[in-house]
């Protein structure tokens, strides 16, 4: 390509949109792209319900320890239909640059994405290309939006007193890695975003193992995904502290700053709810740092409350506004 | 809401964009919106081949005589599943606000939107917020994506020479529009964005003949898309400048500034091509300003060519890049 820079020509639908589409997204996304440059895909869809959902990502900065946009854009809508009891399929993706962006830095994304895409098995059957003007965006946006099929649907309206809470594994990496970057806080240990697609070991519980609520806790946290979970049921939710997974950098974050990881987001953990007798299954199923943090009680009906290692009740409320904006 | 501008803590994820979701995207958008606040939604999808397709939306400015970002973020999804011969049935509805948007202007563009899709007949079933400081975008961008069933599948192999290319109708508007609004011109007759879903005309079109290839001339208007279609093949496009559909403002900017309509963006036209013996069904079915406008040839083999007023031929290019960035 002749231009080492993202300029408005890219934009207009004509030939330079045609060779970024061309010489950019379809090389660098290979096997993960589409089979044309057509504007839409015709697709065989398997037997069953489909499940459908859409982001749009303005994390800023566009890179961070444990990922970029490209890795984030991929994970998070996978996650969304993952979460939903969907095998994913198919991905569209809607960019919209900002003039001035090197060709370099969206190479970067644009193959970020194509590995992504390939962790999760997934395609990226459809896109679209815009460019604004240099000082009216932040270098890209990205939506994607994603399509799935049924093939573990979860009925929270079974979730009864008892049954267990659990969470994939540490807590607040992804919010907590993006606040010490903006931030510039120098940490002693490695920081780093948890941001993956989680459909690979959803699937290995959910083949397994009925659950019967599951989220990704991006913005808002554990606590504001729970509380989703809990408003205006006729019971609550109650977390024990000391059995909350931090990474180590988290829990010095917390105890140094105040900051609380609870609110803080994730892009590579899932909540599950799941019937007491399977709680010890679904945790081996999920590995490594995974956890019973909580249960499902009689008591604290539509309310998510923590009991503290002072042993003392906190109720976790919903984040009202980020501190941080667009962390993803 | 208590406030009257978009603020940062609306992309929060927490307490404030559930209620920019709930009071005024899902309050607005009414029957055309999702049916629950979940970020994803589970369909029956019909029997046939599912259809997919994304496009972001970046119009400068917001709104125009004709319609607004609203619309034409509909109509400009719908469209693109329409000349795939599909029926559009959901769309997503991803938007990145810029803060400091009057809450106001949010409404108007959701009423938009609305009302668009109520005339689609498409549902809008899943959505995301997102929220850029000011100065990092542009009032509002949004993406939409959309699934659809096909229904009359188009076979561009089975075109041949003497098939013929017929468009909807007045070609230009849209672009033509959007330039006269930047550039601040006065004009003496009303021009307005042709801007519209036209799956319904579409389907009527196709229920009685078979068309072998269709588009919506967007970006880069008629020449491009027809250029997008002749590229590599063994037959050329002849267009007939006679032939040509515009309105009297389009006319008259054309003789007075010199612009080729033909390379600006169409958001409510369709281009078709038929067999000889289907056009004038064909252009019944579309009725209004549809014309025939040339045919396929055994000459000018990969190009398109247009027989001018004076009777020479002139070979039509793509648009390399637009002089006129973000007009979709």
């Amino acid at each position: 390509m002749v231009n080492d820079k993202i300029i408005l020509g890219h934009g207009s639908g004509g030939r330079l949109t045609q060779e970024l589409v061309r010489d950019l997204f379809c090389k660098y996304l290979g096997e993960a792209g589409p089979s044309s440059l057509d504007d839409s895909a015709v697709l065989d869809f398997p037997e069953g319900k489909l499940v459908y959902t859409t982001d749009s990502y303005v994390v800023s900065p566009l890179e961070f320890p444990g990922g970029d946009i490209g890795t984030l854009c991929i994970a998070g809508t996978v996650n969304d239909l993952a979460v939903m009891g969907a095998k994913p399929l198919w991905l569209s993706l809607g960019v919209i640059l900002e003039a001035g962006l090197p060709i370099h830095a969206l190479k970067k994304i644009v193959q970020s994405i194509a590995r992504t895409a390939e962790v999760a098995g997934v395609q990226i059957v459809c896109g679209d290309t815009k460019v604004v003007e240099y000082g009216k965006g932040d270098g890209i946006y990205i939506n994607t939006s994603g399509v799935g099929v049924l093939t573990a649907e979860c009925l929270p309206e079974s979730i009864q007193p008892g049954d267990k809470i659990l969470v994939s594994g540490t807590i607040g990496d992804h919010g907590m890695t993006l606040l010490t970057l903006r931030k510039g806080f120098e940490l002693e240990l490695e920081l780093k975003s948890d941001c993956a697609p989680l459909n690979g070991l959803i699937e290995n519980v959910t083949a397994e193992v009925g659950v019967k609520w599951m989220r990704d806790p991006t913005r808002g946290g554990v606590a504001t995904a729970l509380n989703e979970l809990a408003e205006g049921r006729e019971w609550g939710l109650l977390l024990q502290e000391d059995a909350l997974p931090f990474s180590e950098p988290v829990r010095g974050l917390e105890e140094l700053l105040g900051l609380d990881p609870l609110y803080s987001a994730n892009e590579g953990k899932v909540l599950m709810v799941v019937d007491a007798g399977n709680a010890e299954k679904a945790l081996s199923l999920l590995g490594g740092d995974a956890a019973v943090i909580g249960e499902v009680t009689e008591a604290h009906a539509g309310k998510v409350v923590l009991n503290t290692t002072m042993d003392t009740l906190r109720t976790l409320g919903v984040l009202t506004s980020d501190p941080l904006p667009r962390i993803c």
